[in-house]
């Protein structure tokens, strides 16, 4: 293992047809993966195969030669397709020897639940000999760790409630105890550039790095520069990472919107929260989405007084007070209809500032001759109101997302200017 | 491939170093695999690999030997880490060919954006020789299908949202084409029952199938119980389907919400269309989430008056009519504020029903003794109101989307009840 500097690779294979068949989604993998990242150890290779003994067998083998860790989730539970431990005890030449208070255990949580014990269930109980047992405090199938062959082989159950607490108490402290390395990890977030143009823009800093690595994560609206750096304690990790992450910083400006982990919802959420500044948001063609990013925010509820979706013109001209001569000549879509809207729900909402949405989300226009992905956003706070016009791209919810993401970001360029 | 009875087996191959780190899930592998699943193709391998031109071309050669289909998903980025199509040109012994009129069309689609055209976007116009091109209708990445040693490989890009409409509108007619059996398939969708207690109401009809063949698949809230035949044609394959769909409506009875593939938001709103019953919606712990889900629907202008998101206690009140008594009295998440909400949306959106929900969604309680998870959703009809008290488990997130799922249900519950 990792005592000394050498690269510690891992591989997960994950056992289970109804991830072949589409069935559910392999989220083990992701979960596993992340924390074994976080750990610094390295993964070149995952796989998923079914609840087939030959060809489990076949992955294991060739997971063997190119990993030192294999993990494997899934093939636990009680009925005959379940095959996981006999296959790597196989490979390991390892008898399954039934243990006595795991089996109890079990028995113990059959009566719990009010469910017969059936004879099946005493296969959960056997282990590879000499493996260490990971106990299951959701589940009746605890996993194990069996070091053989020169390898670690670290056999886990599917279910993800199963999993994921068995990886955290245990699996987690076993890794760590086995590794010397450190990473240390910093996110630059930049607003409203393309992934190939923020790459074209930092391209050099990446060709001259080894440590840290620099890679770009590509989201609608936004892209994430992890800077990631791997040394012996967190100091000299960290120390490694800050002057690169300077270097982009400095290059990207005004476009950085957070240096961590924070999408821009939650950057300019938190603004609002710790400046108390109140906002109320009246919304057309995003329909509830920036209300409900807004209360996706733990702590909003100190700030955010009011949302209003108008998607009729009666309730523009009801609740926020559109005069119905403005929707009559230019339309529910228009910059004028979008002040309306801002200015008349900060007031109803009672609040420092009001946001506004409307727009033309398709598929289809609407009875004017506007286009698709033509979208309104405007913002008021006292007396001022700025509007912005927006051209958008993409599929109905593309447009709607996208609106959501401009107006967050809208906000925070106007109290950027105004030197908040 | 499968013109005559040969079982056809397809492998993807998932390209992404963010997927061995854990920063994405695989949501491609589930999507490909479903589909393919649906096209009666098999699947016994899946893997995922980095961005790495030497392990991308090992698990290519390893797929070609034990799949007639590798279907590839990511690395068809601007950027010089994106491979697969040159790794696969490679294996296949073909060149790299500029397309001129996808060339054009990433050209225009950087204008339509806004967003400079730089040199290293012309690798995305490039294709294997005598590839068929897969259009890319949201993004600049188009995907490619190649006949060569005597195999196909089908390469795609890597964004889901690029993934999913070109693999549904290329690649499954494509491989439906080449396929002379016809597959029909139902999906009867079950509400409010566990994955397990479905399984367990109809295990006899699963044992006793072979084709149709049944299979389950649980969403938060619901159950999509999918029954596909196999036959030389369609007439023959719904003939199949249609017996044992009928066994299984009837087994389910009133929790079947749709025999079809509209999700329980889409009948529902469907069904407010149709009738031209008009709605309004005030939500406090679902925070713009039902009415988000009703815009999502195409056509529901027509009778979506009004939403209001009155998350404070002074929205509640000025907006909805709610009484100060009863915020003092038992609080916003009662039993009461329910019922003034759903009455008092009712009335300012004009509307034939209101809707509303309270609740604590966590992580935190309020300050009351309430426990996290209690909510409390309304439905409010001429003179009539009906509440439901719901305790949900799960996460923040959890108890939002299941809180909208469970006011649908309502609305459905509340109209097949009056008989309509």
């Amino acid at each position: 293992m990792c005592r000394v500097a050498i690269k510690v690779v891992a591989e997960i294979i994950s056992v289970g047809t109804e991830l072949l068949m589409g069935q559910i989604v392999n989220t083990d993998a992701q979960y596993v993966a992340e924390k074994l990242s976080e750990l610094g150890i390295d993964m070149l290779h995952q796989s998923v195969v079914g609840d087939n003994f030959e060809r489990l067998n076949e992955n294991l083998k060739t997971a063997e030669q190119r990993a030192d860790i294999i993990i494997t989730t899934g093939g636990l539970g009680p009925t005959d397709d379940d095959m996981t431990k006999e296959c790597v005890c196989e490979l390991c030449e390892k008898k399954l020897v039934l243990n006595d208070d795991v089996l109890d255990d079990i028995k113990e949580y059959f009566k719990k639940k009010n469910i017969e014990f059936t004879p099946n269930n005493e296969k959960q109980a056997k282990f590879p000999k000499d493996a260490v047992i990971l106990k299951n405090s959701v589940g009746t199938a605890p996993g194990c760790i069996i070091n053989a062959r020169g390898k670690v082989f670290i056999v886990l159950p599917g279910p993800p409630r199963e999993l994921k607490p068995m990886f955290k108490e245990y699996v987690v402290p076993y890794l760590k105890d086995k590794c010397s390395d450190v990473l240390f990890t910093k996110n630059v977030q930049v607003f409203g550039l393309g992934e190939s143009k923020v790459e074209h823009m930092i391209k050099d800093i990446i060709r001259n790095q080894s440590n840290p690595t620099i890679a770009t994560y590509c989201h609608p609206g936004y892209v994430t520069i992890r800077i990631t750096s791997k040394a012996e304690n967190e100091e000299k990790a960290k120390a490694l990472v800050d002057p690169v992450a300077g270097e982009v910083i400095k290059i990207f400006g005004d476009s950085v919107f957070e240096v961590g982990d924070r999408s821009i919802t939650e950057t300019v959420a938190g603004f609002l929260i710790d400046k108390e500044i109140t906002i109320s948001v009246s919304e057309s063609c995003t329909g509830g989405l920036v209300s409900d990013a807004l209360v996706k925010v733990s702590g909003i509820s100190s700030v955010f007084k009011l949302g209003v979706v108008s998607y009729s013109n009666e309730a523009k001209m009801n609740m926020l007070g559109v005069k119905k001569e403005t929707l009559d000549t230019v339309g529910a879509v228009s910059r004028e209809t979008a002040i309306q809207m801002a200015r008349g729900v900060m007031k109803a909402g009672n609040s420092d500032i009001g946001i506004s949405t409307t727009g033309i989300a398709g598929p289809g226009s609407d009875n004017t001759n506007k286009p698709v992905g033509l979208v309104y956003i405007a913002l008021s706070h006292a007396e001022e109101t700025v509007v912005e016009e927006l051209h958008l791209n993409g599929t109905r919810n593309d447009i709607r997302q996208m609106t959501v993401l401009q107006v967050f970001n809208m906000i925070r360029k106007y109290f950027m200017d105004k030197g908040e």
